[in-house]
């Protein structure tokens, strides 16, 4: 059984608000500890009481069961209390205002809130008046960096490493968050990140900061080791991008002729839910390429990482056994 | 103090989706293990963590308080962690399956899903796609097993034995999973059952598998020695099956001078929510009669049950002191 | 580290239903163990571990995420369970009566319901319906007594005692549960209590028991100790009590010119949600008088206090080492 110690001192971050000011080495660190609670689970050690007396507040202005359970999960797993806070039942309802709301949170004694609204800079706004733990849950388009470490996680557990591999992100990255956390990440690690689309949902400015830009999927396949396929999220579009799915399907649908035409161990993800016969078919989605239930899974323990760096206790002794495979490993970085 | 080891091996089921499936023996296993964990509790023993580390999840897709909270107190008094899953919240509105949102909930670790949803099958279709545990906590018309079990608890803890009962079942059988699971396990217990109510409720086909039917509570009276009052769902009622309540209440409804023609140690049940003044008056309902209470009670004991049956570690060695009651009894089985 | 013993003898409650109904001796009583659970939690404790495999439900038929996170909070560091009970979902929409929801809950094995509903007198019948611990969180204007508790705990702590201070609550008075429960526990304590606001919010009877009432806030500013803002209620006002809000904040917003006339060691409260520029401006919320974010912090101290005197095991030997700041007091009363 591997012991755990305290959070190396390495990480001296309180936040989680993006993965664009992480540095390289955060984002490994994340990812080694990660593993480790990973192995941990796995080997069937389902609770790792690094957070006992902690409580989690998930505040969550948009609908969200998968990302909410799945933070929700690794706090428990780590002994943490945890608690939904429901903006439509709120005090919000009742004039009060955001910060307050989050204010009064902290002032019961919450240590970590995990946080989710359609406005971009959300995270950072509470971050600036809290003294507690932010962690961004997604923030509009902005960023989603949970979802973007376990998608990294997932290649780099399938391939070794990230450095060289040419990374796809197909569908719609205008309003992806995820797309963006990805593309920080991806490109920090060392991979090459081509976004793949419409062109109604792809920029070609993203060539500015040495992102390839396609909107054509069949031309990209043949030399592509990852194709990480975004949602499209219908039921946030006003105006439509494209004009029907048909079309969309024919183009982007990752199927099996198009699986033909790939590298014979490309990598498939998607971040779920996934709408099966529009962004990839069944066959896809469910065959040996897909590592679709794997980012779920590993979306556990990048969490469970993330809560442990930003709200662990440091130094003090208790649980603070040195781990073999959580030992601090500032050296390396 | 009891102590109570791991579920004896003649155990064998991951699931538990109906009653018409179990035999006599799993019944009566249940039966026996949710008595030692109701004496536990009374006793004061509220907390018998043979769960811990484990997470039940409660994906109900159609409203209840009662069962899910029945659930959750039981779950969390084995020491497993518990989430509600709420579907009007959930990936389903974006799109995904009901299995992909399961398995997602399984690869994030999840051990039991306690499914209830308005379509019959739907917790077998579940138990076929996921590796974890399934229970069925209602399927439209079709079975609500835990309901049937802790009726049948009731009956036995008060009269000793099944065999040679006469139990008779009143009310909205065509709709009523509740019935069904009832007539299972009654049946295969030893006791003669009788459905009684309006002829549009009452089917005589009933008859094909042995059990009685008949229009008229007045005329059955005086020989039944367990009534189950089911309760008349106003909320699902899109036609009439009968002219008014009034007219049911003065067919059916159980009164005092009801009573009066019954044996005299009648057994009343009814699993709630009642209609007080409809199903049953209030003096029937509070009386020394009924055991309307000890059901809501029971149930949580046999949910303790069923959940250490289908997901408790088996010969782990932790946890596994040899009990007093909980002990294998394979061989009588 | 503080070591905590059995609720003493001379608290005698099963309920906390209004402070109306204690003496002063029991209001200090639960102040004191506050005082103590809030230096144990402040001193870095997270969990103290009373009410171990007690259930706490939180029975709200009114949205509250302040009152009842709260509660969740305080029963949580306390190692009790939690359940919130959702009034929209529950079987009362199926016909069942409020009573026979709560028997069920109690059959189930809870400990203490928390209740909130808009009847006065909900928390009452149901005390008297069950057999496990009522604690009313509030009964449309009746009483909030937990409010009154944090509110006057604030008070004390700040200033040592109660005695001799005049306490003015501004705003809503006619439709305040807070000012109620204020009003009840401030007198007792042996303080002064000015009720403030527009006439057709504060009622000249007020004088009947001894409190003073006053339509003028900058009347009475220049000699109250206190000011405790209420909100107005915008979102339960069906007719309009005042011209406009901006009317109402002419006379009665807690503003900088305000807080200039006032004693130099004015203290500021107000039970949140908090309408900024309506009761109160920001700069006189956010300033050192205030005091608002300590009602919130002492408001988790005050409900593990009440729960843990409510529902606490007596003498049973285990965890009942006596404490040095919880051991009985009761000779002091």
């Amino acid at each position: 059984m591997v012991d755990i110690g305290p959070p190396p001192e390495c990480w001296t971050r309180r936040h989680l608000l993006g993965l664009e000011e992480l540095s390289a080495e955060e984002i490994t660190l994340i990812l080694d500890k990660a593993m480790v609670f990973k192995e941990a689970m796995t080997a069937g050690r389902k609770k790792i009481p690094l957070l006992t007396g902690k409580t989690c507040v998930n505040l969550f202005f948009e609908n969200s069961t998968r990302t909410r359970t799945s933070f929700t999960l690794a706090a428990r797993r780590l002994g943490a209390d945890t608690l939904d806070f429901s903006a439509s039942t709120s005090s919000l309802s009742k004039g009060e205002t955001f910060i307050d709301t989050a204010k009064n949170l902290e002032a019961m004694g919450v240590d970590v809130v995990v946080v989710r609204h359609r406005t971009p800079g959300t995270p950072q706004l509470l971050a600036q008046n809290l003294r507690c733990s932010v962690i961004n849950a997604g923030d509009g388009p902005h960023e989603h960096p949970t979802q973007g470490l376990l998608d990294i996680m997932t290649i780099r557990e399938r391939r070794g490493s990230l450095k060289g591999l040419t990374v796809a992100l197909v569908g719609d990255i205008a309003h992806s968050r995820t797309a963006r956390s990805n593309i920080w990440g991806l490109k920090k690690l060392g991979a090459h990140v081509i976004v793949c689309g419409p062109s109604t949902l792809v920029s070609p400015r993203w060539a500015e900061i040495d992102v390839e830009y396609s909107y054509s999927l069949d031309d990209i396949l043949p030399r592509v080791d990852v194709l990480n396929l975004l949602r499209i999220q219908f039921e946030r579009q006003f105006s439509r991008p494209f004009p029907s799915v048909r079309e969309y399907a024919h183009l982007y649908t990752m199927d099996a002729q198009r699986l033909a035409k790939t590298k014979d161990d490309i990598l498939i993800l998607a971040p779920g839910p996934i709408n099966r016969g529009v962004e990839v078919t069944p066959e896809v989605a469910d065959g040996s390429h897909s590592a679709i239930l794997e980012q779920v899974t590993n979306g556990v323990a990048v969490r469970m990482a993330v809560l442990w760096l930003v709200a662990g206790e440091r130094g003090k002794g208790e649980g603070g056994c040195v781990a073999a495979g959580l030992a601090p490993r500032c050296s390396s970085i």
